[in-house]
């Protein structure tokens, strides 16, 4: 747990370094391939937030199975490493196809801490997915506001 | 380990059953949602595989924890649960937008035994990856092969 969450407070902080080390510069490919990956992660957080969140607005009958299963999926992948996603210059003003705004990468970029609310709301979601359908929907709001608080502050809104 | 197996080998076959308990019928926003997410679970083997296969070609260096992190994400990818990612009517002849041949849900598809080839190869590279260059090599060909192996018969072809 404790390694889980560092990885992420240091997945966007420390990938700058990360990459240097292995290469010096980092090229258009890195950053088309990182924003690629990022997106991809997203997509999976989104989609088995959907079948937890379908269960919460009891859209799709509970099944204890099922979410834990999905909130299982969503541990795992926010304990990937993310060395790779968030390279400097591919924020939304350097680069197209994407809405990572650049205050990502400032000085006084709070993204670690919005990564850190994320894990504990997934942790909390892991522990009460299987339990029953009243720990599922108490522990959603967590998680849907850990979701809203980064894309609020580092998301650009879509044109 | 054996949990992982099994939920790989029971990922395509046995997501028919988890999606019509929960439901009843599948519906096209399930289909384009399960078609989505796999393709984000693989664009992600792409990404992990792209660092261990740089560093295997020595396009770039070598670095043991680098190379530790991307197969410890092959490995948490491979073991999440794909249920609902390959749901019946959402293969290359039914939908437009994926290369999924009919063929892996045909009563004689060998997709689980695919699965677990990957599965097995990327165990393997967990244990070679942060050893040394050489051992990471090693397990490269088997990694590739298991990625070929079900591309081969199971995607269609780019037209």
């Amino acid at each position: 747990m404790r390694t889980s969450t560092l990885a992420i407070m240091s997945a966007v902080i420390g990938s700058v370094a990360v990459l240097a080390a292995a290469d010096g510069h980092i090229s258009d490919k890195q950053i088309a391939a990182g924003i690629k990956a990022r997106q991809s992660q997203m997509q999976l957080y989104s989609f088995n937030l959907g079948v937890l969140g379908a269960m919460a607005k009891e859209e799709t009958p509970y099944e204890a199975t099922a979410a834990n299963a999905a909130a299982n999926n969503l541990m795992s992948l926010v304990s990937l490493s993310q060395a790779g996603y968030w390279l400097p210059g591919s924020d939304s003003d350097s680069v197209e196809g994407t809405r990572a705004l650049p205050a990502i990468w400032a000085a006084d970029s709070k993204v670690g801490e919005k990564g850190k609310d994320f894990f504990d709301a997934v942790t909390a979601m892991q522990a009460a997915a299987g339990t029953d359908l009243g720990a599922l929907q108490a522990a959603m709001g967590a998680v849907g506001k850990s979701c809203g608080g980064c894309h609020e502050s580092y998301r650009k809104p879509r044109e």
